[in-house]
């Protein structure tokens, strides 16, 4: 019998009545032939609400004992699930992570997954049961319990579609699926049918929140195939698969942007080997994770060194690139806030040079100056003045035709 | 270095703020020279929350997933206290009852503690940390999640005692001890300095809601000394523990009393073997807790069999009594709601019968008439009006000098 993980995100587990809609999607497929294990996020909003109670008792509160803490609103989800599947006359059983056998490494409130010993897990579903599992939550070597950090609940039911080799994994959510570009600026963005591991990466990279990199990271090195698509409309949603021959005729598979950006330029700087790694290993330090990296042509001895950081990482990064301007001999460090990030995404440009000539002239011809150009294998990034971004985000959807049932060719 | 059990029950841990009350109280005896383990119960009003929201997705919640569900609320307890504890210097860590080693029957929602394997506590105590354990929880043959039914966290804490051989168990509650009878009844009630279990059995019994018996009960068995004080004031509490010789010479101990009971007659049963049964087994399976039972001697060939149950129980008690009367072709099954019952507690009445005179003189004087009377070995409880009841324990109370210091001698 065929078997599918199920995970729903806690916008899915909210209330009550969200958790026997839930309970009916599951217990529908089971009923349809399936071996069905579930997945599930603590309910909306309750891990921020354990947050506020652990930093009432603490000003720091320690990470095993947040762990402790966060891992029962997954436990009470599980619970609250199959509560509603048996009182649907569905056969269920909850796991805590730790029971279904799931094993991270000690690195509290952000462990990695290591291992997954299925064997609980397999003797339920061949008892007939829906399984249900807690997200975000395994066990370490301490038998303390860990918590997987943002998108755990996500990298949970990947993680069980690799490693019981499932025949489906299906990510439900409370969108569509994955879209050419946000619907809320643009009104004719249409959600794509499937996308690739990398496209997807790149796209929940620029902001596109469907989904955490990690999990489609986790998700292509183990290829597994799975679904976005809506908890509350029976619509299909997006396959994100390894490339297939036919999508290499597609240019462009969406457009995604980020409004909160900040521009950082360290003004002639020595051009010798070790620069970066100074510059970069003190924002590494203080936690800053920075974008875009552009460094100029050499001239005369120096270079100039300019990046993007999340704008409210700013000040964070300036305080430590003091230090660094001093010991460099730097001209002077600039920095402008107000700044927003336009990419388009797609496997399609790697043989196709003619995307980045289409972008620039689509975003000229609306008069965007764009400041900042980075590409990738699949990825052509700018960076524009930030009341910018919304005309450049509809602009470039226009123009490389994403509102179409059929996408472009070059 | 001496070790103490330390519990907190739900109230002590409602809020922020208690919680950082109590890990300063389990701070100071760690560093008063103790070896301290914590157990708690879930914050105040949560089991309520989660009750609620179990109702809210099944009728019947499923009682293995309500157990996985309410284990959550001290889950979050022991997380928080932890938090607290180290965020004031204090290494401490938690345990959830399954890793404790805290281990129960299978019998979910009211599980019964089968043993402990306290290889874990031992290595953390060893370490110098404080160990903070959930209560109301453990772990079944099964590894599934039980939980242990009213007054559980108690039972963890005297079984915790009891295996690890503490040299003290504190039960910490919203009250000062246990008193002669309720203040909110009678002004002068005073706090005990130490009773014997039974006393505490009886008085439990008889709706002194500081203890839950099964909890004395195990205490008792396993020769288990615990003190029941104040979270909020550093006043010593009452001492419970093994009858001792000096209290032989005190005749009662305390006033128990409960206005929520009704009286049943049936009237004219056959006086032969198994009647009682019968009648007991009927309302055993409909889950009436029957209290007070009395049988009349026979006359012509008939009983009149009475007893009483909480207020509560009345309707059902009659309904499933209505077959039994016709089965047993008694006259009539006669009741009454509006009763309450008063006793007088103590294990030095063994030995004096004159306790008995003294308490029917007490209440008649006071023109409170006894409808009923049923003794044990300490305990002497009366049936009176519903409307009487405070008149006779404040009566009683002062009869037997309860508001002295020194307990009056028979």
């Amino acid at each position: 019998m065929k078997l599918v993980i199920m995970k729903f995100g806690g916008s899915s587990v909210a209330d009550a009545q969200k958790i026997q809609h839930v309970a009916g999607r599951v217990a529908a497929r089971r009923q349809g032939g399936f071996r069905v294990v579930a997945v599930v996020s603590a309910p909306g909003g309750m891990t921020d609400d354990l947050l506020t109670l652990a930093r009432g008792v603490a000003e720091t509160p320690d990470e095993r004992e947040l762990d402790v803490l966060l891992a029962t609103g997954e436990q009470a989800s599980i619970a609250l699930l199959c509560m509603a599947l048996k009182g649907a006359g569905q056969e269920a059983i909850s796991l805590t992570g730790p029971q279904a056998g799931i094993f991270a490494d000690t690195d509290h409130t952000r462990a990695r997954i290591t291992h997954i010993k299925p064997k609980k897990i397999h003797a339920e579903l061949a008892k007939g049961k829906v399984v249900v599992v807690a997200g975000f939550q395994g066990l370490n070597p301490n038998e303390d319990i860990v918590t997987l950090g943002r998108g755990g609940s996500d990298l949970t039911a990947i993680a069980l579609a690799a490693a019981l080799k499932a025949d489906l994994c299906e990510i439900y959510t409370d969108v569509e699926g994955v879209f050419t570009t946000d619907p809320r600026v643009v009104a004719d963005a249409r959600k794509l049918n499937e996308i690739s591991y990398d496209e997807m990466l790149e796209l929940a990279g620029s902001g596109a929140q469907v989904m955490q990199g990690r999990s489609v990271e986790v998700a292509k090195k183990y290829n597994v195939v799975f679904e976005v698509r809506s908890t509350f409309s029976g619509a299909p949603g997006t396959r994100v698969h390894q490339e297939v021959s036919y999508m290499e005729d597609v240019v462009v598979s969406g457009i995604a942007f980020d409004r909160h950006q900040a521009k950082v330029s360290m003004i002639e700087v020595p051009d010798r080997p070790g620069i970066a790694a100074e510059i970069f290993g003190a924002l590494a330090q203080v936690g800053v994770n920075v974008d875009m990296i552009i460094q100029s042509t050499a001239q005369g001895g120096t270079n100039d060194i300019s990046f993007t950081v999340p704008q409210g990482d700013l000040k964070k990064a300036l305080a430590a690139l003091e230090p660094v301007k001093s010991e460099l001999k730097a001209k002077d460090v600039v920095h402008e806030a107000g700044v927003g990030k336009v990419a388009v995404v797609g496997v399609g440009m790697r043989s196709h040079p003619g995307v980045a000539a289409r972008m620039f002239k689509a975003l000229a011809d609306r008069g965007i100056n764009i400041q900042m150009i980075s590409t990738s294998e699949i990825k052509i990034s700018c960076i524009v003045a930030k009341d910018q971004v919304d005309a450049a985000v509809k602009g470039l959807h226009e123009a490389f035709e994403l509102g179409k049932k059929t996408r472009v060719k070059a």
